[in-house]
């Protein structure tokens, strides 16, 4: 199943994709994709109630605007550095254990939003990621289990302001959980549509051209191993978010570096969770 | 007013800690310390409604539990080091504006449940600290108007693993976020009754000795400037939570330095936002 939710800003409604791309309002299920949702074998339950319920549901218009396809979680952790190639072009050394930070849960938007450039901001960033939904409650879990935590994927982009992030005192947050920073979807894929989260294409095209074109079987740190290394310093909770960090080709690493500026379009997928696109503007 | 919640973990209900100490059941207004009610004057309007209905209101008994006073936020923002003193003695050079990083929300709990312990932890610290709770949306705001978007202030154990923080690669927030690392409360103070937030005691004892014992007004960075720093990196939403840094006197600073044990007594406050108390267990 293809979960998305779709209307204007804070007044989403869950609806599924189908097959054939189009997408159904499942408003009378009764639930949005929360943490109680995911938590309670929601995707399994919509699932069923699907099967009688389907073909009453309300087609919705193709112009609609698509949410974040799922009710803002109560976190969003991010995994940095978890591809060889893109922690050369930072210049930082590859981590022996998974980098984590997090991001606000305010940055979330929809997949087809504008990005906002940050009042002040020179530097705002690209940053393909697959991102996990948490299913089931997850603490100090074995990665032979991790799988099993899992509800489904979806693809971000992980926006960041690299002045913010690194020139500033502290820590990243300052450039990673600005407003509109995390476009998330079209849709959550549950569990059965991506056999192998390990192995599936990912790629970043700014303006057309394409600056971020790698697979996630570069990881340095699998899914597994993500899942169950965050669930020893935190519990994840259903509908939680994890990304896993991003391939070689953001703006920091060309020479000299590029950033995002007004009109500028972003485009971005990943094999089996859709694409998604959009433009820059300055913060008015 | 103070505003605290009370009952069994998952299922806390609102309710006012009177002048005299008694405590009573709001449930009746029929809403929850949350973003809504917040964002839409809500302290005003319980404080109206208490009027014609507080004395029919419930006793809440001497014996129940307290809860966080407010549901799990959107963030729970915390500055670092913004005690000249601590950041001396955690050997960080003072900073030039505010260090800021996250702790994960999950780790949210009430103001005299139980700390416990990670698996594998060896330096789990106290910090005491005094914690802002927004009232009004808060992006780009000027110091001078920082004060109309605080909704009240909580008393807030920043509990920190150093080995995972500071030891670990990457960010902070391995040390940060771990489930019970934040208890708050006994009550929120609403902003009428703190008239100077940076003028105010706070302290904390372990097992009986005073280990911190400082003043607001030894702040590096005060309330409004921490309230206007943050909101030019991200929006802060209504019931989000703000952390502003611990005085001088944590484990870490000790020589040798002191980390919490099982049986340990965490016992702090600050002037106006009452007392809290926290016993120490392993994780089982």
């Amino acid at each position: 199943m293809k979960l998305i939710r779709f209307g204007a800003v804070g007044n989403e409604k869950p609806g599924i994709e189908l097959e054939d791309g189009s997408r159904i309002d499942v408003s009378a299920f009764g639930e949005d994709y929360n943490e109680n949702f995911f938590g309670t074998e929601g995707v399994e339950r919509l699932a069923l109630w699907l099967k009688n319920n389907g073909p009453t549901c309300p087609i919705i218009s193709g112009d609609a605007r698509l949410g974040s396809p799922l009710v803002r979680p109560s976190k969003l952790v991010c995994v940095g550095l978890n591809y060889a190639q893109h922690a050369a072009e930072s210049g930082m050394a590859i981590p022996k254990e998974p980098v984590l930070f997090f991001k606000s849960t305010s940055a979330i938007v929809g997949p087809n939003d504008d990005i906002i450039i940050p009042k002040g901001s020179e530097k705002t960033d690209w940053e393909v990621e697959l991102a996990i939904v948490i299913g089931k409650k997850a603490s100090y879990v074995e990665e032979a289990n991790a799988l099993e935590h899992i509800a489904g994927y979806v693809l971000h982009n992980d926006v960041s302001e690299r002045a913010f992030q690194i020139e500033k005192e502290g820590q990243w947050c300052k450039g990673k959980g600005c407003d509109t920073f995390a476009p998330l979807g079209p849709f959550i894929a549950t569990q059965d549509e991506i056999p192998n989260p390990n192995n599936l294409n990912l790629w970043l095209k700014l303006n057309g051209d394409m600056v971020q074109n790698s697979n996630t079987s570069d990881f340095i740190f699998n899914v597994q191993e993500v899942v169950s290394y965050i669930s020893q310093f935190m519990t994840l909770l259903p509908g939680d978010v994890i990304s896993t960090g991003t391939p070689f080709g953001v703006g920091l690493g060309f020479d000299p570096p590029k950033y995002l500026k007004p009109g500028d379009v972003v485009e971005l997928g990943i094999d089996g969770l859709g694409t998604s696109k959009q433009i820059t503007k300055a913060y008015k």
